[in-house]
């Protein structure tokens, strides 16, 4: 497959982290089998890896791990290790050796080393070294350095640590911009930087998230700057502000794989469903107006919006809603127009006066309540309701 | 001013369109005095242009333009009109011509101009002329060209419509990717050669949708490639998936103004609470993650966060709840760790043994209910009656 410029797409690795970062935000706790359960439904989309959970954290996590690792047949199992060889034995108890991709944090900012940890760089260096090494001579395959709050560490520190990863057997460097405070053009810079570092017999993974609203750009800045996997959560969810989410990067690079070079192979189709199901497994309300998978990302009362919809949708629908399992809605309030009534008053083979359109606009669009917004069914209820009774009364 | 390259950041003009472009998303109508009054708090943030309505499209909008206009004292009162001299004179009637930065909707692009509007260009570039002129010939100061669609149209067209609008009398042009369907990449590109059009006498404005999640990204990468002003609503509430969200601009450059070589007038201090006056009158539930706004945006329960926070805010806060109206959470749940205990337990003055930590992390944190979230308060009382039972059971 090659893109409009002749270039073949680099197929992007989709690594979910929704039932690790996204679980571990307030309220979104899930039992182990309910896990298991989204882990299958997020693997059959067709993303590259799964991570399972914290095995280290606790004995529920541990559980999750096992019984994902042990039923997922595509995607690789992941979780996530401190630089610690008790996590790195637990992580690897739980979730073997095969297709495991076991990531160990890295203490990778300064601010990190002394207000959180409080010790040397070389303590961290030498930490690193024999987490990764114990991982490598345990049998995983495939061994991510999750450099946390790399965007805020010096590039000295990032070069050894990186160089360190390496040589203790890392497969996988990882930038993560812990506190999602960069922009796009300061983390594509710094994803640049660790490629040049990075043999290219090892890829290179990036982590999010959405302080200031831009975990999605920053991730496409990643992807433009060599990175060759991206850690996302359905719908955004995780810790504070969230994380990348799926949808978009999915979405985005659905259509826009000629302008990022680059293409994945997630099916965007059944994306919204388990979203639908992560969302009743934590209590989270639909929301309103999120990208993809909001309520009304796909619907629109607006009158003039209507006009050209009811004409010709792609007046105003550039993503298309059928590929994300979703519909298109026209829905009819007080900001509608007179194009809808008498759309679905043709529909009701009803063949009104202009002097008829005004007065039935007045009262049913109009004159609605703020806040009232319903089907064109109901209106087309309304509307021949108010036409028997006009009949009735001129009896 | 200076930023630490020694360039004066260039400040931004923020226009807000909750009121109009937020106010026609489904669910989200407003009564006039509920818009004025959320107006008037909208202004006292700092804002340069309020946008009241779209006169011509009711009686509402005319309502609350009326009042709008009347009460601003510091801000611009915006409207929409579309190009026709109809829409322009009830703009003008409600609005007036004190500060009133009226928008003119030009039809930019080739797929509004066949399918939505089922006119040539010509026409639509004769309408957009006298509905300018009109509007400059009533004493209209500031005069918008809003190029709808744009980023879906030639680029021949598009210059051709700024040219005209120039020559009528626009003061303003305007780049609308009303779609969502822009990068960033795309979209400053697109400012950019529009800007090379505009001469320094007339300022520049955008308008983005956040269909992929990218009306942020967009619109900061217009404001890196001159946008003098950018359309924006709080919380980011509008069509489909929303506009871009006013505190995400604000916040951004309040943080990296050095490099955006941009700055703005806007007070973050009090956005969040204009954001709750907001969602309380469109019924709006405050969405869990969200930059800056989200119920947990600034709120953690996972153990190792917990325990960087504990000994530093700075390890995993960049941005500063307060500076926002918000405030830092610690809250207790089953990924917290024996951190928040310890700080618990030290807060109460209890000197607890090893072998008791671990016993209440068990029962009063690991052991919670998946989704069960609490105050440190709540843990604290907590431990204080286990410990009084045990003291209880030793008599």
């Amino acid at each position: 497959m090659t893109d409009s410029t002749g270039r073949t797409p680099r197929r992007i690795s989709i690594f979910d982290t929704t039932l690790r970062d996204g679980e571990q935000a307030p309220r979104n706790a899930m039992s182990p089998q309910t896990k298991l359960d989204l882990a299958l439904r997020i693997e059959a989309l067709g993303v590259d890896a799964v991570e399972a959970g914290f095995p280290a954290s606790s004995a529920k996590d541990v559980e999750a791990t096992r019984l994902i690792s042990a039923a997922l047949t595509t995607a690789r199992v992941a979780t996530l290790c401190r630089a610690a060889r008790g996590d790195v034995e637990t992580a690897v108890e739980a979730a073997g050796t095969r297709n495991h991709q076991l990531q160990v944090i890295a203490t990778a900012s300064e601010i990190h080393l002394e207000h959180k940890r409080g010790i040397t760089r070389d303590t961290a260096l030498r930490e690193l070294h024999d987490a990764i090494s114990l991982a490598s001579s345990l049998g995983v395959p495939f061994i991510t350095l999750a450099m946390e709050d790399s965007s805020r560490g010096s590039i000295d520190l990032l070069r050894a640590t990186v160089e360190t990863a390496l040589e203790a057997g890392a497969t996988q460097i990882g930038v993560g911009d812990t506190m999602g405070c960069s922009t796009p053009g300061e983390f594509g810079e710094l994803v640049a930087t660790v490629r040049e570092w990075t043999p290219a017999s090892a890829s290179l993974t990036v982590h999010c998230h959405n302080d200031f609203g831009l975990a999605l750009a920053n991730t496409m800045a990643a992807i433009e700057a060599g990175a060759d996997e991206v850690q996302v959560t359905l719908g955004g969810v995780g810790e504070r502000a969230g994380n990348t989410a799926l949808e978009e990067v999915v979405g985005l690079l659905a259509y826009k794989s000629d302008v990022y070079g680059a293409t994945t192979d997630v099916k965007t189709e059944g994306m919204y469903e388990v979203y639908s199901a992560i969302r009743a497994a934590i209590g989270l309300e639909e929301p309103r107006n999120k990208a993809l998978f909001g309520t009304y990302a796909f619907a629109t009362v607006a009158g003039m919006h209507q006009q050209g919809m009811l004409q010709n949708p792609l007046t105003y629908e550039y993503v298309e809603p059928g590929r994300f399992g979703r519909e298109s809605q026209l829905l009819v309030a007080r900001h509608s127009g007179r194009a809808v009534l008498r759309h679905v008053a043709a529909q009701a083979q009803l063949d009104l006066s202009e002097d008829t359109v005004d007065r039935l606009y007045e009262k049913l669009v109009n004159g609605r309540a703020d806040g009232d917004c319903v089907q064109l069914s109901v209106l087309r209820e309304e509307i021949v309701a108010e036409m028997a009774s006009v009949a009735e009364s001129a009896r």
